[in-house]
């Protein structure tokens, strides 16, 4: 059983779901994967705590629920919030069953598309992960040259995500796409949307840029995850 | 925290998430409804147990996972399943939170949507539901005329769930329509979607007959047992 530390936000959780069950070849319930979910939407911020040290941080309930998921069976576990990976080596560090990395998921994306290669990848996240910098320097590793974002495009980004979050999704269009065009026009071949909000409203990068959805992506590693056990 | 025995389909819980997030009117994560999810699609078939006592019964794994949801900190437990609710007083007789029921959530839609009450309220659902007749005695209590379906209309309805389950929605439509049709025609005013599975393609029924969502109606039911704390 995969343990799900969701709720950061609760729709890119039920993304989340939606996109496990897609992923998986079924016919019947019983060919699905099950899935025990904490989705906690009163976990604090993770993009403001990383940010700004005065703000409450999120890593207590992280470790509580990472704690709860193995106790209660699970056998490993998933986060579907980009910015919670800052916090990935404390939260590990409290639990014996594996956690399978977001940025992992992701790069196997980028290692199986060859479109998504040409060019630079930009890095559409939180304020919050571009700080941490854990996808560049794990995207550095495998060999991927990342875009990140300039101020004015981090603006464009944090209000997209916000009115997401805020349930306001045709409002956030405007400025993915705005921040997008800057990304294409600065050399950017293919775009991460490193955020679980952003495959909420994917479908406005299809035109403009490749894209990798990290919710789908994490998605596809908890399948494979489960037919070969590598984590 | 709200406990979600689910799985039952899969893609039904996830429709159930989804339901519950757009009912809660928030602005950020913080504003929504913390939920625990058990989605664990390797419970048997309730409908076949229900029709056959030979094959094997779910009972065992609900208690087990509303003794779990309980154990974890859920104070409500919640079944996006109609045909699971056929076992709600074993259930319910393990734990000593509440269970929401199914049923109760449908008759509140009833009585507050003035539309769906002209002409009598069809029953589409799985046959153990039906077999098991927890719909038409609690509707009836409330005052509420059921319309069952025939052998025919039932075998399109089962037809219908079982292409839903298998991932094949779009093939499911033609036979949902077809006992829609029929069911309008014996004098049916509304149809009560009293599977979780037939909410995933509720786009067809539009045209045809005003429906009770049973998804969204537990949905709708959760968020008010939150606000005003009765179950």
């Amino acid at each position: 059983m995969i343990g799900v530390l969701g709720g950061m936000g609760p729709a890119a959780t039920a993304d989340f779901m939606r996109q496990v069950i897609l992923s998986t070849p079924a016919r019947r319930d019983q060919d699905h994967v099950p899935l025990l979910i904490f989705s906690d939407p009163t976990i604090p911020d993770r993009s403001s705590s990383i940010i700004d040290s005065t703000v409450p941080s999120p890593l207590p309930m992280l470790r509580d629920y990472a704690l709860r998921l193995q106790r209660a069976g699970a056998t490993a576990i998933v986060i579907p919030c980009n910015t919670a990976h800052h916090f990935y080596d404390q939260i590990a560090g409290c639990v014996t069953i594996p956690i399978l990395h977001i940025v992992d998921a992701v790069r196997e994306e980028l290692d199986e598309n060859t479109d998504l290669r040409s060019g630079g990848v930009a890095i559409m996240a939180t304020a919050g992960t571009l700080r941490s910098r854990f996808y560049e320097r794990k995207l550095a590793q495998a060999g991927y040259g990342c875009i990140v974002p300039t101020e004015t495009e981090q603006h464009l980004v944090d209000r997209t995500i916000q009115l997401i979050k805020g349930g306001q999704s045709e409002m956030a269009k405007p400025f993915a796409i705005q921040a997008v065009q800057s990304f294409r026009q600065r050399g950017a071949g293919s775009v991460i949307l490193g955020c679980t909000e952003l495959p909420l409203i994917k479908e406005v990068f299809d035109d403009i840029l490749p894209h990798v959805d990290s919710t789908k992506a994490l998605a596809r590693r908890c399948i494979r995850y489960i037919s070969d056990g590598t984590s």
